[in-house]
């Protein structure tokens, strides 16, 4: 018989060799706010998940993430002839290795109702086995009370939107206006939603994207397909749990998928200025200045729409420099959208470049 | 709600996209017999693995395999606060997925003890339950009741073995007496034991190799370092349950991981004939015999102990051709050791490469 | 000063390190034939390339070419202010390293003129000196006097016709005619000309796939974008020179580039049916019947036109087995097109599966 | 005929495609001094090797290096039956791309005898025509005239020095009296030579590393074998051709390839501190507390020999987060050799972690 006391010892052990290597995920923090990478929406077996829920904070600490909560469905248990109904259950096996892994473990579960209002995630609550009661209305007050933001999940999602498009029903309506409705996932594991933003900007709520995985994530998000899982970016005034929560009610998020990002245009911004920089003039001659642009981002930007005489459109690989011959006739600072940068249903963040 | 009646609908239908690409196994057939892959020794949730049983078929398909046994501990649930003990219930949540998936599921656990015995997987039983019994005997009569192959496990485990050698106990030679032990692990997971091949050897034992995973397959082996997971080759009459059991039971296999093949040199000779083929030469001048040696098999060759003008040692990377100039000094056959196709404790291959 | 006699010598030794490994290109030979793997449009320092020619043996001996024909422009030589013009200079440092990596060396020329005619490969002639004439009827009756095979290169080439699409202009037919011309590329470099498939058809010509190459293979086909450089496969009675030769003339080919294959219905078809095997099936209930197909080929096949309660569409990855479950209801065999088998302009390969 | 006038406009082009996107080399600048990543001795097909001088451009703007040196043998030119000599060719051809790019392009010849004195770069000079004199000390002394650095090359290689230790004849200790020796190289290609630390502490000489590529650098340093070309790292005033010069006749310089760092203690040290930040304790128990390196860098770092309840040895992957559990009994700082970062023949840095 293996020698260890606890299963929490003994995969806690093993995942450090799996897990042993840390990213550092290549985002800017913000002037003034550190930059945290979280993903907010997970599951377990002990809803419809196949993994243990020690996977989770092992995933999480190899990709560098800062935050993440699992979310199990509280309605959805289907392996129960097997696993006995426990809503707290991943959350007190976890925690543990979280801590000692310097993740923030945020306590959670998903609200899983047929739509509307769909799918929520109670974020922040302290005890999920009070949120098993009947009225969805309830089950909200009930996170409430402990003091949760609530985040509504794929709002699109096609086995209950079948046209894929968003609709803010009723009992949104209402749970906005009593307070009780804080973010809505923009990304959800492959998915987005272009009205969300949209109904974030009207209503003042965090974009969110998460991966909302049941599987194993390094198998779902794979290289070349994928280069990461969706990630919220939450701009804390620290890293601490109180920091996190206090910026997701405070809607200071970025959405992060792929090569896109999407938020409100003020994060935007300074997110794209942080991850750039422009060089000096290297050289010249009469038709033309050549210089540098340096991405140190995980995240391209594809410049578009480029006017007078200034290239049309310029390619920022991730982690790379890319060289310009400018022509002498285009006027400094040079403005383009960022094709895959979005601030709105139909908008794209829009830069200058300074030379 | 998720609209699927049940989790084996659901993860199946999961694990379909996943998993949906089912990898060919460059490993040759042998005259007379199908050349069957298999991992004999998986760990669920059910014990102290990471995963949801469906998963290991979800792998196994994907890694081309033909057969898996999930084995969970008799003895170590350390999961039993959250999780029943319920020694079927991954073969129960699994069969149908196998099944549908043309994976032969072989029912499996693991008997789990202090050295002298160690661990064994229980192989072909048909109710685990059954074998939840005290002395270890009576366990391995319970098994051998149903039918079961009994395969020693990693012999050699330091957990169990500080030295790291295996050693043949008085229990060891009471079972083999009765004909109650029918194979043993040469590899496991990332170990192997050298001795084993003569305890194989001496009493006709199967030589078995296997992952015995508790995590996920392809976060433990990654290539560049892992090309492949351990796989126990098993060469039966023809790709069923029955021909399965009847082969390992005549000892009729070879253990394969990484780049290393081990077993009774009868099979591994002829495995090794059916892998490479000598062309003819293609240019010869006054000094030399130009030819090419193709390896259309997953394993790499390393020949060496060349002698008489021969190159004294060859490489034959896997699913390549391999280029040689021979002196014309250098008699056809060429005799070599083959380096990593072991057939003995202090034993390697020797074949001859006719040109 | 190093050792070596010559720089032949020198970089064949090199390269043998650099190159030692030969993959196996997974393409099935066809009854009666062999299928050559070639790439008849490679170019070197000797015109505007920028690698030595030695370097495009080395290339084709690691990516399992059966033969190249290294093609350096007469009339474009834009280095000749560093190396003089020598047409026969990339054949003649590269002859013996070929020879000695049985790779078949097809010497050859790109006739390089403004369109009308464009761009022509004289491929399989003795002295490319003698082709340096101004007339380009002169250059051709040169080249087939030498017993050429005369390829027309990339005629929808955009800096030559900005439209992208070829034409056949008068003298294109004069060299029909005069049974001047023997076969025009399909795909070059990156690009390919789907009214090649109309002008090989009408008049009887071989359909071409090459690089095209001036600069480092690896670098030009890399992963995951590319996971082969183009080719032209050529069914041959024999791996020999002359028989090369025959079966180009004798227009048997298939053009070959990332997961397309293109050329007469006979060869598609017949080629299709080497890489794909159905099997038996594994399991049936009342709804379905579970088999698997098999493909051992480098090439995805993607079918698509499902019709009468058949799959829609089925994907057959490269070197994997797919496995399907088909209604009951489903008359075998299965009829459906195959998307990426290219017969004709507007044409796709008709197949039918049998189980 | 392609429309383009000449060469160098012809392959700038394409190497613009093929080498479009300039890596970041994750190093760190040391206080008041620019790293500057080089490599000082590459051949092309005007000595003995395989690329067009243009691709030693390409592939050093791709590999985001900062300064090279194209150093064709001046007495070895193996295709001269070909390609006329001219040793200021390779400089000629390349001069207005590497300005194009922004790379540093040092003038240079590589002096190639027998042992002793070996092969010896002469970079910075300005007309390589007036090195091809018999005498070795006149070569010296017309590079020395042109304002040459002169550095030892491969002086253990094993064509020259059979037993693979580099010794120093008189003929060296004379060229160091003169002023006309100024550097070693301690890696060359994938060689390195541990008795030139001595030799550069001894005589204040500067520790050098270069690919001596002869091939397609891509093809010659894949990973997973090798992440990174062997560089020179100089630390420099600022990123101009003058401080790149002084910086090397000053000595500042490291020597970098794969995981290991060699060079002048000083230096190495300050490098390590700014690859390297150790965190705050984010959480402590009664044993233990913990906390997180932070590795920015491409280079891993191996420390060893912890003492008095101190991890014994701690891995610091490149670019990535390590997490540490450290005894409340051991005492900060943590005194660790670093096994990979070589300061003298038998010495390796000694570094103190606080926290």
């Amino acid at each position: 018989m293996k020698k260890c006391a606890s299963i929490l010892l003994l995969i806690a052990a093993f995942s450090f060799s799996v897990y042993g290597q840390r990213k550092i995920v290549n985002l800017p923090d913000l002037p003034g706010y550190v930059t945290l990478k979280c993903d907010f929406h997970l599951h377990t077996v002990f809803s419809d998940g196949s993994v243990w829920p020690l996977v989770r904070v092992g995933e999480a600490y190899r990709d560098g993430l800062d935050a993440i909560a699992i979310t199990d469905h509280l309605e959805y248990t289907p392996g129960k002839a097997f696993i006995p109904v426990n809503h707290n259950a991943a959350w007190e096996i976890s925690k543990n290795m979280a801590r000692d892994y310097n993740i923030m473990l945020v306590q959670g579960a998903e609200i899983t109702r047929d739509m509307p209002p769909g799918h929520i995630n109670a974020l922040f609550i302290r005890d999920a086995s009070l949120l098993a009661v009947d009225s969805v209305m309830d089950v909200c007050e009930a996170a409430i009370k402990q003091g949760a933001f609530l985040q509504w999940n794929h709002p699109g999602w096609k086995s209950q939107e079948p046209d894929g498009i968003p609709k803010m029903y009723e009992i949104h309506k209402k749970l906005i206006e009593k307070g009780w409705l804080h973010g809505i996932e923009f990304f959800n594991h492959n998915e987005y939603y272009p009205l969300v933003m949209t109904f974030c900007k009207q209503n003042n709520l965090a974009v969110m994207a998460n991966s909302d995985d049941h599987h194993v994530i390094s198998e779902d998000y794979k290289e070349p397909e994928y280069t990461n899982r969706p990630m919220t970016l939450v701009f804390a005034k620290e890293r601490t749990y109180d920091a996190l929560r206090e910026a997701l009610f405070a809607g200071r998020t970025l959405a992060y998928f792929r090569d896109v990002i999407a938020g409100r245009e003020e994060y935007a911004k300074t997110f794209f200025n942080e991850c750039i920089s422009v060089g000096k003039p290297y050289y010249q001659n009469e038709r033309s200045i050549f210089l540098e642009i340096v991405n140190r981002s995980d995240v391209p930007f594809y410049l578009i729409n480029g006017v007078h005489e200034a290239p049309p459109s310029i390619n920022l690989p991730a982690n790379s420099i890319t060289r310009l011959a400018i022509s002498r006739k285009a006027a400094s600072p040079l403005n383009y959208d960022v094709k895959n940068v979005i601030t709105g249903e139909n908008e794209v963040l829009k830069i200058e470049l300074k030379y």
